[in-house]
């Protein structure tokens, strides 16, 4: 098994999160905090529940301020460069429950930037990407009055002036240790975290406010932060404020986070029902044994069933779960099986969503910010 | 004697400009190529014919156009910090002269992002001083229809999604060798580099033309544009031709480059009449003997000094300047009358910009590019 690397450029081996907890210094979410966010917004989400949220930075805060009738905004993005798929889906759903539950104000960055910078792509194919994923982002269902999209090309005029303020306390040498860069990384990419930093505080200027900002993203992106958190405080705005998510695995199980870059191994936003299917029946790690008998007699092995795992993103009901959970361990119930629950599960999830998705193209001007 | 050192963050030592041709890489500039300058302008101007301008890329292929009937544009700059002295007058005096004879647009870029990054000073000072710059630039009497104000902040929103591929294209150990840079050293200035070359190339995107790009500027600022030039022509554009400009020596005579951070050793645009005369009397480094009678005996040494010198720069008339050089020498001219003869060019020079720079406020707005 390859060593554990989690950074927002490489992410391998198997994941162990409690290490990562310790090796980045953020905490995990206990039930304390979850009850406090249960008291806000009348029931705790099933991924906060599930631990798939599973740790922070200062997220106290912003819920110490909140109580006392001072909102925060939220802050989450993407970085352009493909498809998107259930991994970014179940983030973004996430953030629209926090939207929703807390009554906030959402900026959304596309870092068309970064994946030029990082990826074998030309400008014009990250454009056309950005535009493919905005469809998807407005497909979440966000509030249009209260998401404002960021492109960090298209607004530069109004990133570029702050991210230099945040460059200028960040050397390469922070950066080499946070990224894993070297000498032979080019400078676009050795800037572009402070592009990233910039909306932890933008809105606050634009609004002459001084709120929290929240940001719920993979863990993968944290080193950005861990990087920049001191800065943003140096220049006088608030921390931000972090809740991190796990990756979900690959359709194939192994290592790693989901990613469309084999679209095979992942459930695409805009798969249609044959597809997922068949991709799932094909490729879905199973953790039964060979056979039907053996499977009745041994049960299967929940941890590394991805139809089991992923189910926890897409079966709200707990009790269903555990069901679920416990026949198939006891080998009541066949990997088949459980994968049928998952195709019937996912495909309704994305025959919303890909009704949503069509009628984006409209709504796309309404949720571009205009400066 | 300090080794000498000549990059856009540093010049030290005394500047011997044969080896920086050859160690930059760069042509001198010929009687061939001041005959052909000479053909189309119908001048030669004194800073060409005594070699203020010294130096050049790729100009043949801008005379070469220009003789088939495609104009060129013209680009240069300022990173603003503090007050303008004669050295950037000098430069961009020659620079009016180019527009004029050649009847051409110039694109002018404030690069107050460069000089936020790499000094100990305020975003907000930095912004005044790029405001009081602007004033000194539209003094220099530039024609207002064709001259294009950029501001790498105010116009980040068209100039950064032109550098990110620049910047694509330079990596870290690139900038280490071209500037000097070392792992400590801020990651804004690392890909600053990227800003200051995308005007070489962006009016051509503005209007949709293919254009030569010539840039007349200190030789100091020629590490920019020798490791961005290849880079711009893999992004399909034409390199960026040059014109380099040796270093007025401050006033004191020391090695290296006049500069506003000491303001005795320079003279500011805006010093007054008596200013200039008591700075040139104090400080400027005299090429005579100590006393009077040994001056008439060995007379004067016009290579170090300084009033001398400078009347390169203000004395049009070669006729006269050999004339003072002459008796100088010979020691027929003492230091003080040379002196007196600098104080009286150079005033004239700074009374008919001050009353320029008086109305200049009102046309700023004119000169600001409106993408």
């Amino acid at each position: 098994m390859e060593e554990m690397k989690v950074n927002p450029y490489d992410v391998k081996g198997e994941v162990d999160y409690n290490k990562l907890i310790s090796e980045f210094g953020i905490k995990p979410i206990n039930k304390k905090l979850l009850e406090r966010i249960k008291s806000i917004a009348g029931e705790i989400h099933p991924y906060l529940r599930r631990e798939i949220f599973f740790a922070h930075r200062d997220l106290e805060k912003v819920l110490d301020a909140y109580e006392k009738g001072e909102k925060f905004f939220l802050y989450t993005g993407v970085a352009p460069s493909g498809p998107i798929h259930l991994g970014h889906y179940s983030i973004w759903s996430f953030a629209k429950w926090l939207q929703d539950k807390f009554d906030v104000e959402l900026w959304f960055q596309f870092t068309d930037d970064e994946k030029f910078l990082h990826k074998d792509m030309t400008y014009e194919e990250i454009q056309e990407w950005t535009k493919d994923n905005m469809r998807d982002v407005i497909a979440i269902n966000f509030n249009p009055k209260k998401t404002h999209f960021l492109i960090n090309t298209k607004h530069a005029g109004i990133i570029y002036p702050e991210a230099i303020k945040v460059a200028k306390k960040i050397t390469f040498s922070t950066i080499k240790a946070a990224f894993g860069f070297t000498d032979s990384e080019n400078i676009g990419s050795i800037f572009y975290t402070a592009m990233q930093t910039v909306p932890c505080f933008l809105p606050n200027i634009i609004n002459n406010e001084n709120k929290y900002c929240l940001i719920p993203m993979g863990v993968d992106q944290d080193p950005h932060f861990r990087v920049s958190r001191d800065v943003v405080e140096k220049l006088g705005h608030k921390k931000p404020s972090i809740i991190h998510a796990k990756f979900m695995s690959p359709l194939t199980g192994t290592a790693g986070k989901s990613s469309s870059s084999n679209s095979n191994k992942t459930i695409l936003m805009t798969d249609d029902a044959k597809t997922v299917k068949r991709k799932i029946n094909k490729y879905a790690f199973s953790g039964g044994e060979d056979t039907v008998e053996e499977h009745r007699k041994k049960g299967g092995n929940v941890e590394v069933d991805v139809a089991c795992q992923w189910l926890k993103y897409f079966e709200e009901d707990d009790k269903k779960l555990s069901e679920i959970y416990n026949k198939y361990s006891k080998g009541e119930l066949l990997s088949g099986e459980v994968k049928k629950i998952m195709i019937k599960k996912i495909n309704a999830v994305l025959s919303e969503h890909q009704k949503r998705r069509l009628n984006a193209d409209k709504q796309i001007d309404k949720f571009i910010f205009k400066s």
